[in-house]
């Protein structure tokens, strides 16, 4: 069937289901006012009196900052989370993290589904009757599937911090329970808010808060078809889609790589990994390569570490998590399809295969956009900053990468910067949280069809 | 024709003429070893006592330094080039810029022929008969265009030069002159070298100075084939390949671009555009905005630019100049591709055009390859120099790209790193002169092609 064909279709069935096709005409907009309006709700609630310790009004941008970063699960703060909030405040801010993180993936979810499908919902429903009824109870379902795994994690999670906390830590049962799950929200939705005032560096040797939170970590930055299918067939690699083979074999490769190279370069440094023996160097070192993936929390004083390690998490930083899932940055199979690209053109293929499939050229050109413009809004954000502030690159580079990935791991620039500066993280943690969305919604829903082809004509490159 | 009977009479006819194919069957090692025998001989004679004003031979690491930089026309330097060398080793190094200017120029001219052509030369050998005879005379006529193109550009440059240096600052005529061939070359050759300490800062207010010098940059820099369908239809810019129309759209963007922020940028700099009247600053501000189009010459003090400047800088390095000319980076081309793939990308087109030319897919790989080879490469050496010297990341990654760019602009690192950072900056100019060479001839000549295709499947990104 031509496009001609289908669009004649599309058009008669569209005037049939107006209030279904209505809902998905502009995504984007419905995405950027859901979450528009969810932060400007949070920084209402977290300006209250009472939603601070000292019962004083919190200022508009530190409320603004933080409703921003617990909608976008960044997890930048301007002012110390546990000392400043109220338990009013603080349930305020893990109830938008909640809400930020099942907003995404049930988003993401929904727009990876419309993608794989290539075709945009409307000329899905169109050209399959079939397909179209599947798809009209694919939002809810998808929702009520993101909730239950989300809710599973997050309980296993919380009771064994819970547990940790009251055993070892000598807290109190409502205590244990409270920090347990606050930190296993913020953990799971990759959040990066704790409410220590040096995140979890008490923590840095203790194994049983180390690893739960980092499998946290994965678990929601995976994504969550990845995760889905995972939890399916994990037994039989075999059968699994290009994007879980592509999520885990980077996902695996960096974890290894990070945790190599934070060992090697922190190994002697005494403010970090220095004073920590064999074991506890391996932990601190593995849990820092972890959090990169957009989550945010850490073990040891990220300020402290050597410069060069700040460019080892910028660069893990800006590759970030799993697609549909809680973690930002361009994705880890945005970095496997780049890979796969170049690979081909290295050896001379015409085409792009992975396993016994075909890329297909436009996925190309999405990892390339994608690419592309986010390092271009890191890098004209990391100029502005610049200009605005007296900090060096090496740290006005990495509070830039860790807003615009959403990841939240800070070296001190964003409590020190002048408004203009925070009003651009501010910026930045939307832009890098809300873009992609609409980028992939407006991607999948945009698709054209050339009538005709011009004639190819050749270019020199590099 | 299928690829079968195309490989079928490619072997046939290889038989015939082995001698001109076994001159491109490795351009990658013939290039290599051109380029690494050139360093060698010049690093040799770069060593000879009276190479030097003081008669002392050079340390060995300080020769292939300064022959590396020279052959791969760079202009980073250990020594100060005026003081350290005597007239004789002034002589080897602007003549190893010759040399290695003419070589890059011929060579990359070459290869985009074969590349515009896209069948590698064995397969057009074989397929063509006629084309096969134009490229068999293909080598030795793009020299001699080359080097008269060269030549010409050079003479214009170095007599407006040698008459300003006798008229307006009473040079002697014999050194006016001697000054006049070294500036020129080394500025249409971009590489670079000054034989004033400051570079050209003495000069800043100097349009006779400045001017022919970034004309002479930008002719160099715009690459070969460019300049010369310019020169022949400069009047009908509709008649222009995609080619120079990319490349003249792109570089005229990015030097306005660049004009305007290094004149908002530094305007107030008391240490660069701050003492300047308006139109000195206008001249410094784009004398600035032309030179990382890997010229690397200066003439207000790089190392007192504003750090956000020196990250304009990065990025225009970074780009660097036309393809096929003298300078380095991933090439104003590439730039352009991957802005009209992303644009196509963001309009849901399914095709990638260019006025009325389809951009072949393989060449939105390519740029793809050339652009995020290039920044891991940056990436990597930049964690490796870091790692090796004190240096904060702004300082780091500004040598780190000049070096791998060869645009040789410094703000102080170079000079004062240890002998690993100094080899890893020699290998790192090398690789970066050499490296889109051997990619390229390879990417000319490897191309397969699929017999059959596999099945696509649809894979999410970012
Ligand atoms: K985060
Ligand atoms: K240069």
């Amino acid at each position: 069937m031509g496009p001609g064909g289908r669009r004649h279709r599309l058009t008669s069935r569209t005037r049939r289901a107006p209030g279904l096709l209505d809902r998905f005409h502009r995504p984007g907009q419905v995405v950027v006012t859901a979450f528009a309006v969810a932060i400007a709700l949070g920084t209402a609630l977290l300006s209250l009196p009472f939603a601070t310790t000292d019962g004083r009004s919190t200022g508009p941008i530190e409320a603004l900052f933080t409703a921003t970063s617990a909608v976008c699960v960044t997890g930048l703060a301007l002012v110390d989370t546990e000392a400043h909030w109220s338990l009013f405040g603080e349930t305020v801010i893990i109830v938008l993290v909640q809400i930020g993180g099942l907003g995404i993936m049930t988003l993401a979810t929904l727009f990876t589904l419309l993608v794989a499908g290539r075709v945009g919902l409307r000329a899905r429903l169109a050209a399959q009757a079939e397909s179209a009824m599947a798809y009209t109870a694919g939002p809810r379902r998808v929702l009520r599937d993101v909730v239950l795994f989300s809710a599973a994690c997050e309980t296993v999670l919380a009771t064994v911090l819970t547990i940790r906390f009251a055993t070892e830590y000598d807290f109190p049962p409502g205590r244990a329970l409270y920090y347990g799950v606050f930190h296993s929200i913020s953990a799971f939705n990759n959040a990066g808010f704790a409410l220590w005032p040096d995140s979890l560096v008490r923590f840095v040797s203790d194994p049983w808060i180390c690893l739960p939170v980092a499998l946290g970590v994965i678990a929601g930055g995976l994504g969550f078809p990845v995760a889905f299918e995972l939890a399916r067939a994990w037994r039989r690699p075999s059968r699994w889609t290009v994007l879980t083979r592509i999520t885990v074999g980077v996902s695996l490769a960096l974890l290894a790589a990070g945790t190599l190279v934070f060992l090697i370069t922190e190994w002697h440094n005494p403010a970090t990994l220095g004073p920590l023996d064999g074991s506890g160097k391996l932990l601190a070192a593995f849990f820092t390569a972890v959090m990169p993936r957009s989550a945010g929390l850490n073990t040891i004083d990220i300020a402290q570490m050597y410069p060069s390690s700040w460019l080892v998490t910028d660069a893990l930083m800006f590759i970030g998590g799993g697609s549909a899932g809680t973690a930002g940055g361009i994705k880890v199979t945005t970095l496997g399809l780049l890979a796969f690209v170049i690979w081909a053109e290295l050896r001379g293929e015409t085409r792009v295969n992975i396993g016994h499939r075909r890329l297909p050229e436009a996925a190309q050109r999405q990892a390339v956009a994608v690419t592309v413009i986010s390092a271009g809004l890191v890098a004209l954000s990391t100029y502005l900053l610049m200009v605005l502030t007296p900090h060096s690159l090496d740290e006005v580079l990495f509070e830039v990468i860790s807003a615009a990935t959403t990841t939240g791991l800070s070296i001190g620039v964003t409590a020190e910067g002048p408004p203009a500066g925070q009003a651009l993280l501010v910026l930045l943690m939307f832009v890098g949280r809300i873009g992609p969305l609409t980028l992939g919604s407006a991607l999948a829903l945009k698709e054209r069809t050339r009538r005709y082809e011009l004639p190819e004509e050749r270019v020199i490159v590099g």
